[in-house]
């Protein structure tokens, strides 16, 4: 067998379909694919062999939804009522400051976050994306992108009746560009865009086979808007546009009924939620346990940090399963495995990718994370799920592989200079604190 | 001024009662006590001077509960309804496996993680509580200890009618022994302790000015059982015993109602509220924001590990923040500086000890904490204080100082071999999880 990496002495957590765990497991990977997982192979000529000395390795984690530029905003605002954190915060801030280089820098700043936390796979969604989409592959990590969308001046779109049109560049630009990069369109909401730009910017992504994401029924005032508007909830009316299919994922979900979460099982329309950002915000609580109940495909995302504040997906895992137990007043709810599940392949299916990430079988592409064991919080150990769900942090995350070359070794990113992108956040900082108002602080 | 260490350059974030935050601030330490917060002194003669590199500086976290032995049943069962963890896993397992060299390897693995995420006042209650005390005295924290007291054959007290002879004798032996160490009785509910074992307990502790604790209000079980038993309130049906005062500390108090809130106002009893064990056993939400309005003292703890499953009071805060915000609907609730406050002054004043920790000023104990902020996840940074409660976590803990000693440096523990104490907690785990039936698993 001849490899280009071999990973022994592993507790491998596959989340395989037998949710198998190897305990003294090996990984091996070829050309940038999983070829051999079990016990290590008999003879092997590997280019290198990585001995996890009893770590956990297990898929890379799978973040449905974030906003990556908005790193520079982490903590600017928060503890403010939604309507006034939106109006006189995050728009004026967005407004004044979002460029090209903005998004640039914040996205680079994310992509370091992410990937010393675990995560080899994001969907993001925002604006100016073509940098985006240049940070992101400098980084290294896979990602489905959209180009964002909304009926009003935005950053880099200053004339809305041209925002399909720039979605459409976005797609065509980068449909070929990168192996690790899938562009997509983000419609921000169906509060935010029209009928006919939701229509018209679904049907780029549907004709294209690529993801189309929107934010929807994320909260109470939405749900009410949209009823009294369009006499029908925001999944109902989004199904009357004809947009809800299985490349269609609807961001956050919370304020739906049982007929909206049939529908969505009929479309095969999957959702992400972000536990987080959610809570944070208090919009709701996302029945993710319906969801899984009525066949409608979850994943879990950090959303953008200034809702959140981190992008640890470990932190999301923890918070997902207990928000849930405690919701529902009964601790079977959301075990450890259907948490983990849900941000490996739970996420990887929510993003049309089941078939390439999400587990760790042969065949898959090998983006995987190396998470310590021998620390103090995780010891000792009787299940390494109950571990990584409720115990471990992205801190543990060791190494990270995506597509079969490391990003992370020994904890330090091997495709960036962290410490010149948190400089330049800093400045970044300097700049936005100067020239926000900034209520309450 | 002379002093022993001198920190210069940090952001301090001192926990007084204007909340000040200084940047290049200087603290200054001697014999053990804060002598000087504020820019650096124009001179000074240090034994030893730390440059912070701009990271903050804030007082040690406060962990009001623990059961610091449990950690080495960390994880052996999860996502169980809770009487079917309680019999057929907890009880068994203490009963098969406590004994007071497992309460030294388990509080010894506990004290190692608690010191490096940061906690450097723990309040523990347990059994072989003597073990617990010199395992903590080894460490360096500054703790409560409350001997465990139950009416049912426990272990090291096979006889229940020894139960509160061996606290008052537990109490007696540590009383002077150790200046970190004040020791007290925790009675394990008012469920299975009778009202004359609560009553006797509570006096020892009354006469001796120390702390009695008391599980009380977790569960609607036992809020139904204690009403239909004693027609009252568990928060009533203890004040009738006449053991609600200010050095009793009651867990949990997630079943009250606005007269049970009133009563622990008029006592000036306070509440430890352990967000994260509470969520993922389901058991509620305690009402910590009708608590503060009603001006019911609160301190935050994790629990022990068998029901958290990790002691990180960073988690305990960014949880607590956003359970709450969801909770009513409100992202304004338990704002960032209210759920810090809770971490280390609220803590401090619930154990009776708001004189001494819980705040950097001058004349308190030096027990303090330097948290990095040059990470990817703390860029850029707005707020020192929302940055510690939403994006931080213990794992960016960098040195950690009780009582004018470093017990951390540089993420090194200085008092404890942490691969001794893994390794002696791995073997523990594996015996007990070969003697667990572990449902589930």
């Amino acid at each position: 067998m001849s490899l280009d990496t071999l990973i022994t002495n592993a507790t491998v957590v596959t989340v395989n379909p037998d949710f198998d765990i190897l305990y003294n497991g090996a990984v091996g990977i070829a050309n940038g694919v999983i070829v051999h997982v079990g016990a290590p192979p008999a003879s092997a000529d590997a280019g290198e062999t990585l001995d996890a000395d009893g770590a956990m390795v297990l898929p890379g984690l799978v973040n449905t939804h974030t906003h990556l530029a908005m790193s520079l905003f982490r903590g600017l605002s928060d503890d403010l009522p939604l309507m006034r954190w939106l109006e006189e915060v995050m728009f004026p801030a967005e407004a004044r400051h979002v460029s090209a280089d903005f998004v640039r820098a914040g996205t680079l700043l994310s992509c370091a976050e992410l990937l010393l936390s675990g995560t080899t796979t994001c969907c993001d969604g925002y604006f100016y994306e073509d940098a985006t989409a240049e940070a992101v592959a400098e980084a290294g990590l896979r990602a489905v992108l959209g180009q964002g969308v909304i009926d009003f001046p935005a950053p880099g779109v200053a004339d809305p009746k041209e925002n399909v049109a720039a979605a459409l560049r976005f797609v065509e630009r980068w449909r070929t560009r990168s192996p690790l990069i899938s562009p997509g369109i983000f419609c921000h909401s169906p509060y935010t865009c029209s009928g006919d730009t939701l229509r018209r910017a679904q049907a780029v992504t549907r004709d294209a086979g690529l993801l189309f994401q929107i934010h929807a029924a994320e909260t109470k005032i939405e749900y009410d808007r949209i009823r009294s508007t369009h006499g029908a909830t925001p999944v109902a009316y989004l199904d009357r546009l004809g947009i809800l299919d299985e490349r269609t994922l609807l961001v956050h979900t919370i304020w739906v009924d049982d007929s909206d979460i049939a529908l969505l099982a009929k479309r095969k329309t999957p959702v992400s939620v972000t536990t987080e950002s959610e809570m944070k915000l208090a919009s709701g609580i996302a029945p993710i346990a319906r969801f899984l109940a009525a066949g409608v495909g979850v994943g879990l995302g950090t959303d953008g940090c200034a809702s959140n504040n981190d992008q640890d997906m470990f932190r999301e895992m923890d918070l997902t399963a207990k928000l849930h137990k405690v919701n529902l007043l009964d601790p079977t709810a959301m075990d450890a495995a259907t948490v983990l599940h849900l941000a490996t392949m739970g996420g990887a299916a929510a993003l049309g990718m089941a078939d390439r990430i999400g587990s760790i079988e042969p065949g898959k592409a090998a983006d995987l994370i190396v998470v310590e064991s021998r620390r103090p919080h995780l010891a000792p150990c009787y299940s390494p799920v109950s571990h990584l769900v409720y115990a471990a942090g992205g801190a543990d995350v060791r190494d990270v592989m995506v597509a079969g070359r490391w990003r992370v070794r020994n904890r330090e990113l091997q495709t960036l200079d962290v410490q010149e992108i948190m400089d330049r956040a800093a400045r970044w900082g300097e700049r936005i604190g100067k020239g926000s108002a900034i209520p309450g602080a």
